[in-house]
């Protein structure tokens, strides 16, 4: 199968730690590896070599070959970001031109997954529904009434090629209030959308074309491209110039074309902000619930996130529930259940002319 | 008049800025001069050259001669710290060997002042009235019920030699509950002991033999020292068998002799905590009560002190009354109001064998 590994966001998430120049998923915030590394780790044994593509923003092109020495992939560069329909819609014209039947697992770099060998039996299975030329997306059962994820209402369904019962996708829902999501913690029909989906190139290119035309038809200028010594200069001219949506809004809420939901049964996170990767990472709190990460001390505090990337030490004394950051260039320090409000901070730094710092 | 600067301690209350290599008095904590700067800069029009004595530990000794070159001063070097007793026991006997009867203003380096001039007039009143043989402290009118200060209650007196009328010391007053300051505070015959205060050489030497036998024999080694080959060597194995004990403890609090206070109307402040310089600076305040010390920013954040001595910004979102400092080594951040509890930070460093942050 081909595999589309979708490292091409600028997040700031994990500011100061992740930066314009530095985003998230070339961060070791788990671990040894980056997430890059941990996702394209996981995926090659289903997924290699020229079957596998990363694609990154041509910002961090570099970054991503060094990432990724060792490791043997495609990368494709975006000139700029323009989300994930365009993104998807660019790996998928490279590998329609190799094998328009072949299902693509499409997946984001930066997600935490607990279980490797559960992970690649889900997707093994949803690529082998995706051959008929459905879409399957792989649905996380909810273990907490989680508010910063998108859910999935599914319904009964059997699939259309192989008769077998499958969750068939009711509908997608956005982020909900906590009320809501409480109840769709009750209800096993909703299920968190990961963001993670299997499908053939020939079904994307030709769900755009019928949804986004428009962003179709400059696709089609980059794939009369492909493979002439015009590509670059095509793509750089064509690229800014796409819609800038992503593959959710664009194709999957929009589509008339049938569905399907795999029910994941691995620990899956998006790990979106610091509080859900202090929360992801439970199991190294010490007994005040303090998690540590690089050289640190607290004394008489409780519930705080220390990340230490700059080789300086973290002391604390007396406060409760903050995440302190220090890293070469600054040291950031916020009430943990507000890190969903880091953009607010970067946007001011811009406003003040400290682009050097975002 | 002589003036006798005590810039000895050892001090941890600015940790992490400050440091046992580098005491409060040798920070710029407020303003572009350190206060031992500020302190021999205050005094010198009333007292410098050969009168001037800054007592330093000889751990400090190349620091303080690099802080006050240009001021002209004498230092004198402890080989270790043994409180304000030894400290102004060692200089007295290098002044009564010059003139045993001139006064001298004693005062420690790490003091904040806001008006040089009448601190210069209360210092030159208290040197005039030193003159006859007593002791003179300076009392500060309090403005706050303040619980980190020893107080000094007054009475009616009379000037032994000029019968001008002056405040007796009727008695030292230990650091009080709030609600002994907050009835100090009401009664007027209550001032702040400031630790600053005149007398002569054979005044301080006299009263050190009376109450302090011991320590006075050691002294008297070295004095005999003084001027020959032998000062150094008779200082460093003397010196650490001086019993280790303060000026008011040892002498103000036991004397018999009467001593005097004048009531200073200057704005002092000991500078002993975060808190208290945080509180000092209120007039640097932003509109939501945060404190600035270098460059950073504060968003949606109130009543906390930013010190960044290490050159980085700092940043904090959604938090209030901390003290966040960032040093070239460390990142501490605290509750503002547990800034008297530095000693336990600073102890657990130590237990954990982090000296090289302390």
């Amino acid at each position: 199968m081909f595999s589309l590994i979708m490292a091409g966001g600028m997040g700031i998430r994990f500011w100061p730690a992740s930066r314009a120049s530095l985003p998230k998923q070339f961060l070791k915030v788990i671990g040894n590896r980056t997430l890059l590394q941990e996702t394209v780790k996981r995926v090659s044994p289903l997924s290699r070599g020229e079957n596998m593509y990363v694609v990154v923003n041509q910002a961090h092109e570099m970054l991503a070959r060094k990432q990724l020495a060792g490791h043997d992939t495609q990368i494709l560069a975006e000139p700029l970001s323009r989300n994930t329909a365009g993104c998807i819609g660019l790996a998928a014209l490279h590998m329609r031109r190799r094998d328009k039947d072949m299902p693509i697992v499409i997946l984001p770099a930066d997600h935490h997954i607990a279980d490797d060998e559960k992970f690649r039996r889900s997707l093994l299975h949803a690529a082998e529904l995706a051959k008929s030329g459905c879409i399957v997306t792989l649905g996380v059962m909810p273990t907490r009434p989680e508010t910063g994820y998108g859910y999935i209402k599914t319904g009964a369904g059997r699939h259309p090629a192989t008769g077998e019962p499958v969750y068939a996708v009711e509908r997608f829902v956005e982020k909900p209030d906590l009320e809501t999501a409480i109840d769709y913690l009750a209800d096993e029909s909703y299920v968190w959308n990961s963001g993670i989906f299997a499908a053939t190139a020939k079904t994307i290119l030709s769900e755009i074309e019928c949804l986004l035309p428009d962003l179709y038809s400059r696709l089609e200028e980059i794939d009369r491209a492909i493979d002439t010594p015009d590509y670059e200069s095509v793509l750089a001219s064509v690229y800014p110039n796409l819609e800038s949506i992503s593959i959710d809004h664009g194709v999957m809420e929009r589509t008339v074309t049938p569905m399907y939901v795999l029910q994941a049964d691995f620990d899956w996170s998006d790990v979106g902000s610091w509080q859900s990767l202090y929360d992801l990472r439970s199991n190294f709190h010490d007994e005040n619930g303090n998690l540590f990460h690089g050289d640190s001390i607290a004394l008489e505090s409780k519930n705080n996130f220390l990340y230490s990337a700059g080789g300086r030490t973290i002391s604390l004394l007396g406060v409760d529930d903050l995440i302190v950051v220090d890293t070469q260039d600054t040291v950031f320090v916020a009430r943990i259940d507000r890190s969903q409000d880091l953009r607010k901070m970067v946007s001011r730094l811009m406003d003040e002319g400290r682009s050097d710092l975002c």
